[in-house]
């Protein structure tokens, strides 16, 4: 309590963020993070795949690392073997793959051992923002690439490799979202992953390939990934579980080759990722994987088409949006001169959320004008509604005509 | 694979620990760690939990954070509140609690929000490996004060304040376990605690008190929590679920006032802890914590009676050691002369495995005579074959009689 007991304000580390708010619930119309959809958590398959691996053994529960050491438990690794190579077309064994708590921990791994404060990273020019929150943390220079509708543009990409090189930078690594970018939903064409992996010899930089959302393509194939077109250890792939299955399991993944993974074992301190989310996950995806990634796709099919419908009718031809192949967002741009930022507030009162533009952004202002919208979590109604609700808020505030 | 590929040898961040070494399985007789036993893993109740839980509501999966937010779900946290009222005196209110992925991640964040490279803190002079290890990362300075058979010397304790005092040092807290302390084993009697509080007071320096093991009494009660002496926000207290269900559950808490709770907060970028976890064991031990926690205790007991029994008959009165009155642990003296570093690769050879002394010191060298035997995971006969063998081995490298 403030003026009673210990003052820690001179105690605290002088880099601290601002404290946080105290927590005020969720918005009834919910366009924001990466939630997943109700409807799709299997609760009866979770219980039959929770009585399973509980009669199993129960030195998984009283051990740290018990079955398959640090790198996380072997069915599950056994699982994203299959899943990887059938999906993405990654030959990996379960030597190379680390178990992580979230795809999020991948991230912050893979920093841990490879940045600096002063170092340089290159990422899309819109990117996922805990990604790029981690850079700006670790006072990571960040060089933004323009995306097009075919991922991000080699031709920048050149340039700017050239345009460091020149300056004496090497930078630590290309961070892309090739399949389903967060958040523009575009994806990076093969043309493209190929000449990505020729820059990334010719100048000595990894790549850092992130396909959390590359299960949720709504019809058809995508390109394999980057990881699958290069036969040495130049990409380092990370994956999540949180947007099939939903992000209260906090499980991702990482591929990497041992000289990286050596490296990633020695800074997870974190005395293993939780067996449950492991053993469970794990059981399920070995007996439902394909039934239920069919499932989670058409769903949010329809609902990536009820939103779209749902801004045409709201917020008429005023604004801008590419419907994407798959994933969960639409990234949508506002009428010229508009700054979501100054809209967050006053949705928040009416009780929507959505994400502005500026925290996906490598340089936010070149994002003022966006929003992203997830429609994996909100009811189909709710979409309506929510929609139909933010186009008089955005209207009221003079952000539409 | 070296030679081939990248070399990321000059795209490391230069101060990485060593690589990690593969995996090599674990030890035939395991005395490392806080590994807990097998035969209390409740594989029917968990089921039985499991199904509760899952036929709840669903956006536990398929949100981030859904029931109370980023502090943790809500049934476990009033589990907390109840069980820290009625085995600890401390009293609190839901607000007060963070759920962490383990004990481990509250040391992470309570280091990550108060230290800065070169700040000092103070420790046992026997500790906690995992959190000397976060300090030494942290380039933190560490006073270690000797502890007694009653827990930390608080004439030591005054005095080294004192001593920083003079130097202009204000160190960031005092770090304790004070309860079963490991690796000791000892208790901190109440005038000490008492007596910690008012020099806590006296300069200004907060208390960290970390009880991962204040529920492994064999018989009887414990002085309460520093925690429940203080009315004020001096006392950062920890604890853990992996010492009284299994470390492969990634659960531990932090007890703070929101000056510091914010603050934490801010910091715990791990998009939540995992909630499978959570509900799974909050449901549990809602149901069954007083009697999980009654045949824990007694199992530990007699395996701590066994592991004594052994360490006199094998080693005869050449090691010396006090039985704790809970706790996993026996802290181990060796005969004079020994180190125990040398001794772990030989002992490791056999299939046995300990901790020796030195990672669980503030200064390495003073603990190179002393080992920590873990008698939690081994059965009876484990212990009793393991220690017999780890005899054998001592004596064949000449540090028994």
């Amino acid at each position: 309590m403030p003026g009673q007991g210990l003052d820690y304000s001179a105690l605290f580390n002088r880099e601290l963020p601002p404290p946080a708010a105290p927590w005020g619930g969720h918005p009834r119309y919910n366009f924001i993070g990466g939630h997943s959809d109700p409807d799709m958590v299997p609760t009866e398959e979770f219980i039959e795949s929770a009585e399973r691996v509980f009669r199993g053994d129960a030195r998984n529960i009283s051990m740290y690392n018990f079955s398959g050491g640090p790198q996380g438990i072997l069915p599950l690794r056994e699982f994203l073997v299959e899943k990887l190579g059938e999906h993405r077309g990654i030959n990996t064994t379960i030597d190379d793959v680390l178990i992580t708590s979230g795809s999020g921990q991948g991230i912050e791994l893979i920093n841990e051992i490879l940045l600096e404060e002063g170092d340089t990273a290159i990422v899309e020019a819109f990117s996922f923002s805990g990604a790029l929150g981690n850079l700006r943390r670790r006072k990571v220079n960040i060089v933004g690439i323009d995306v097009d509708q075919d991922g991000m543009r080699m031709d920048h990409l050149a340039r700017a490799l050239e345009d460091l090189r020149e300056r004496g930078v090497r930078p630590k690594y290309i961070y892309t979202i090739p399949t389903l970018q967060n958040p523009t939903g575009t994806v990076l064409t093969m043309d493209r992953r190929l000449r990505m992996l020729e820059l990334s010899e010719e100048y000595g930089v990894p790549i850092f390939e992130d396909e959390c959302y590359a299960d949720l393509i709504f019809e058809g194939e995508y390109e394999n990934a980057i990881r699958s077109l290069d036969d040495s250890n130049r990409v380092l792939h990370i994956g999540s579980f949180s947007k099939t299955l939903g992000p209260g399991t906090r499980l991702g993944y990482v591929v990497a080759s041992w000289d990286v993974m050596s490296r990633l074992l020695s800074r997870k301190n974190d005395a293993g990722t939780g067996v449950m989310d492991q053993m469970i996950v794990g059981d399920y995806f070995t007996h439902h994987y394909e039934d239920h990634i069919l499932e989670v796709r058409s769903s949010l099919q329809r609902k990536c088409d009820v939103l779209g419908s749902a801004l045409r009718e709201s917020f008429g031809p005023s604004v801008e949006f590419e419907v994407p192949r798959g994933g969960m967002y639409l990234w949508v741009k506002l009428p010229d001169g508009v700054d979501s930022r100054n809209l967050e507030g006053p949705a928040l009162r009416e009780g929507i959320a959505f994400n502005p533009g500026p925290d996906w952004s490598a340089d936010p202002d070149a994002a003022a004008g966006y929003i992203r919208l997830c429609f994996a979590l909100p009811s189909e109604e709710e979409i309506r509604e929510g929609v139909e609700k933010l186009a008089d808020v955005f209207r009221r505030e003079g952000a539409l005509p």
